[in-house]
């Protein structure tokens, strides 16, 4: 499968991609960790947002669902909003739509909106705003650079 | 005050020293929000760890004692043995010290370490790892970056 190295120049340039396209304002940003932590951070600085907070899921089989996604560490919202929910990529979608599907239920006065910085057409929902379409494999600049010794 | 503009490529050599310099392993890496998001993210990737974690303090005044910090969004870390904290700056050192005191009385089981990119020498705490004394100050990539419009 085709490989595309997206470096921290890309990030960006994406990041400043998917501020023009958010045209909302929010109380709070939720990284789905590990994926979306440098995204909201980058995101809660150029918000001036000090409430960017994180959400764990982690990918289990389960005898009547294929990759079944367990949602843990949820933070304490109850006085928010709107809420932004933020992650790299939406690739299958299993985990956004769970990480969704619990917040809402938990916190049913809340909107909540989704952005990535990619999206892979075949997955079960479309973030409210992303980047850009992914085409290939992404290899992350946190994934590839930090194995580097140059 | 003399201003150091901390780029990307500055963040990369120094998270090398950090992990050069780590010389434990963890079960859990907690990052201390916002700062300590992205360096958590990329020791989370070259540690393979998946439990990347986040707590959040804020800052206020308490009439008993100025700048006090409350800490807020524990994850939950019972099954844990050995924590990583990490931040990108211990500057006064006061939410580094709340942060352990907090987790360290609701995990008295856990053994805590804490790392940082910058340390002030002038903090109340030193990590138990850091890759570079601060001197001035700081203009992290995440804050400086964004802003840009190239």
């Amino acid at each position: 499968m085709e490989k595309l190295y997206y470096s921290y120049e890309h990030f960006l340039t994406d990041t400043k991609v998917l501020i023009e396209k958010i045209d909302e304002e929010f109380d709070v940003i939720i990284a789905i960790a590990r994926g979306g932590l440098c995204l909201a951070q980058f995101l809660g600085e150029y918000y001036q947002l000090r409430a960017v907070y994180s959400i764990n899921t982690i990918g289990y089989n389960d005898s009547q669902k294929l990759d079944a996604v367990k949602v843990f560490n949820l933070p304490q919202i109850k006085d928010a909003s709107s809420v932004l929910i933020v992650d790299d990529i939406v690739d299958s979608g299993d985990t956004l739509v769970e990480v969704l599907k619990i917040l809402s239920e938990a916190y049913p006065h809340i909107t909540f909106k989704t952005a990535s910085l990619f999206y892979k057409k075949s997955a079960k929902m479309t973030p409210d705003w992303y980047a850009k379409e992914a085409k290939s494999w992404i290899d992350f600049f946190w994934t590839e650079d930090i194995k580097r010794n140059n």
